[in-house]
């Protein structure tokens, strides 16, 4: 791989999670589908939070807790995203920049408040998300910091963006800014739903040029319509160079073009919150990747960042993920 | 004990924790006294910070501590502090709100913005808290809310706002209104430094009425200017009714005036983050102290609650300490 000032930079939703826990009911009661995310306006967000109870306010975002992962590794990440000149704006910004990231988009003062989502933690960890995308939605061309791609090993997208039109455009001119210099491009679906309302745009993204797709069971289904998993998968290998794809407990499995890696889950003592599960694992993955590690080495960082995620609260490591896999073995302290 | 709508009305600052990790040469290089709680002004928030590693934002301020783990019991609190219009004082404000305690000062709209503490975790778990008092410091007479005072069985006043003038008065007021009902008052030596500011004020204090004195082993020898633990605790048990001392991983005692009480300490697997200990300690005693329990058990409510809230980071319980007092066959599911 080309020498590159950042091993990867990701472009995604800047968001602060809201982070309270409930029981299945106040689900039902809210009308939010387990185990998603789903998009909900300033009337909404005000209603769901004076009903919850008490919550921890944590940086998150998909694409930025990726990022935030390969920091906790020693790599060197980059990110764009857009807040505001707000409190959650404040908080977003040093959160990022306090471990190294390059986040060098400006706060943009007026319009919106800087997004944030109102994560719901069931008594099983699992998370269910209601986001509300403040000035996150003003992501477009001009946030694109072209310079900052180019010099980035891999760029990597959030599909959550997908759900912004302008945040398209962006998408396309930083896949082709990378792609012309030869980088590395990865995608995430995000969320079944995400994909259900842009189908046949991520499908034309990924055979544009994704070399590095990541999905879940969900995501890759609904991807490409059908109930098998494995049919699923032997039309995203023949999309994509790569297909990591996630089955949650079931561990993970890598195709490339000659082979599948299956990579087993780590274990852990307790599933406390599964928020970022697969934002660390695409932050563990890309890390390896970037630095030219085996992909079954790729699986397995991507494995042990996820488990260290879903075993506390919050979408961002709690240790450094270098020491935790330094002590499991998997990379070693030079 | 008269029967009252509420168990413990708390007075204290409020207060949002902004939780990192750091290791002691931080300290150093920052001048904060390890394990004690500082103020700092509007300039040295900002340099902190932008020196600080990724944060966690959660409700915190010590009485509002007390009385967020009181209602966790299932006890019915109040409490009087005073925020800000902002986001950090709509956090404080819904926090304390959606577990059911009676918070009904108005928000201050103008002048400062809602207090909050940048507080430093060492990898011992050890918290040391670098505190800019904003809106807190406008707590005054006028804020103090006489009918919910005289609805509560137990005032609990937070040593803390000392610091404050205005505050003193506010403390006084609420202290005559208390006791001239016959209701129970109880103090929080707070903090050593805090002790050292004013120890007169807070003697005469005690000795004008004070029911229940909390205070940690520094505290109590700062208060009465002894390196003698045990002369402080003879002095501590001739002033108030009943002093509860705690000693950190020795324990604690409860001196009435016939007896001491030794309290072992609930082990925990690891202390991850020992901010609020004292805070939920007094939380677990007066849960039991308010509903008539015996003195050996209000002293293991109170190593319970200081536990789990050392077992996980921030100053407010992750889970309902009803069902971890029932669990520890401490208290009975009715």
């Amino acid at each position: 791989m080309t020498c590159a000032r950042y091993d990867v930079i990701g472009i995604g939703n800047a968001i602060v999670d809201i982070i309270g826990r409930c029981d299945e009911s106040f689900l039902a009661k809210i009308g939010a589908p387990k185990a998603s995310m789903r998009l909900i306006d300033a009337d909404e967000i005000k209603k769901i939070y004076a009903a919850m109870g008490p919550t921890v306010e944590i940086s998150g975002g998909s694409a930025a807790n990726t990022i935030a992962g390969i920091a906790s590794f020693g790599g060197k990440g980059a990110f764009i995203g857009t807040v505001a000149d707000d409190e959650f704006g404040r908080i977003f910004t040093h959160d990022i920049r306090s471990i190294g990231v390059a986040f060098t988009a400006p706060a943009i003062s007026n319009d919106a408040p800087t997004s944030r989502s109102l994560i719901l933690v069931t008594p099983d960890g699992e998370r269910t998300m209601n986001t509300f995308l403040g000035v996150s939605t003003k992501l477009g061309e001009r946030q694109i910091d072209l310079e900052l791609i180019r010099e980035s090993s891999v760029l990597y997208l959030e599909g959550y963006l997908f759900d912004e039109p302008e945040a398209k455009h962006a998408f396309r001119l930083a896949l082709k800014t990378a792609k012309d210099l030869g980088r590395k491009v990865a995608l995430t679906l995000s969320d079944g739903f995400c994909v259900d309302r842009h189908r046949e745009e991520f499908l034309t993204l990924i055979r544009s040029g994704i070399d590095i797709l990541f999905a879940n069971e969900t995501e890759i289904k609904s991807l490409y319509q059908t109930e098998s998993f494995d049919l699923a998968a032997d039309l995203a290998r023949k999309d994509a160079a790569l297909a990591v794809l996630t089955r949650s407990g079931k561990g993970s499995l890598i195709f490339a073009s000659d082979r599948a890696i299956p990579i087993s889950p780590e274990p852990v003592p307790e599933v406390v919150d599964t928020t970022g599960a697969g934002d660390l694992y695409a932050a563990g993955f890309l890390y390896g990747y970037s630095r030219g590690m085996s992909l079954e080495v790729c699986g397995r960082l991507a494995s042990l960042a996820a488990s260290e995620i879903i075993s506390h609260i919050g979408a961002r490591p709690d240790i450094p993920l270098v020491e935790f896999a330094q002590q499991k073995g998997v990379i070693f302290d030079l």
